[in-house]
């Protein structure tokens, strides 16, 4: 990745049943209002699928540096998506953060 | 991500000093040992920098599907890096994989 550059990635797993509807538009809901957020680069929703750990979805999105993150963090559309929907219906997650490393 | 690729990663953390010459040639050597097995794409080195868990540093691979990714494991450059130098140097580590998922 280049310098400065920050790809942010959660995983987690939902409350809800697997294969419902809900599980399906939590999904749907989160990809249409996170990635639209105008410092998101290369949304990806993504199906956690190794069995040596528990959650079964993920997030996966790039910033142009830190200050596009942070603005992320702070839009209104982020805000609301967490207080209305991440925080009523997931049921764990993890945040992992990534940056270049220029050796090797 | 195309239906059966799967990209996998890995976050840990090294026995090593931070800074240290032995950490960067874990690192060095790694990404010189693995990026090059043959069904290995898009390999990443990378800094894990979410202050949310204690993991420093990750590797990042794509697979074309299933079969590829078996081929990695197996692959006498990947099993012996595992016996030689993970076993010996990394302290702690997870296993993150994904796939697509065709809604939202």
């Amino acid at each position: 990745m280049e310098k400065n550059r920050i790809r942010h990635t959660v995983i987690f797993c939902l409350r809800h049943e697997a294969g419902s509807r809900e599980e399906e538009r939590f999904l749907a809901d989160g990809k249409a209002q996170l990635a639209n957020i105008p410092s998101v680069e290369g949304f990806e929703l993504l199906r956690q699928v190794s069995p040596k750990n528990s959650f079964k979805f993920g997030f996966s999105m790039e910033f142009a540096d830190q200050s596009a993150y942070a603005a992320y963090n702070a839009h209104p559309d982020h805000v609301r998506f967490v207080r209305e929907r991440w925080q009523t219906e997931v049921a764990d997650f993890m945040e992992i953060d990534y940056q270049g490393v220029d050796i090797g």
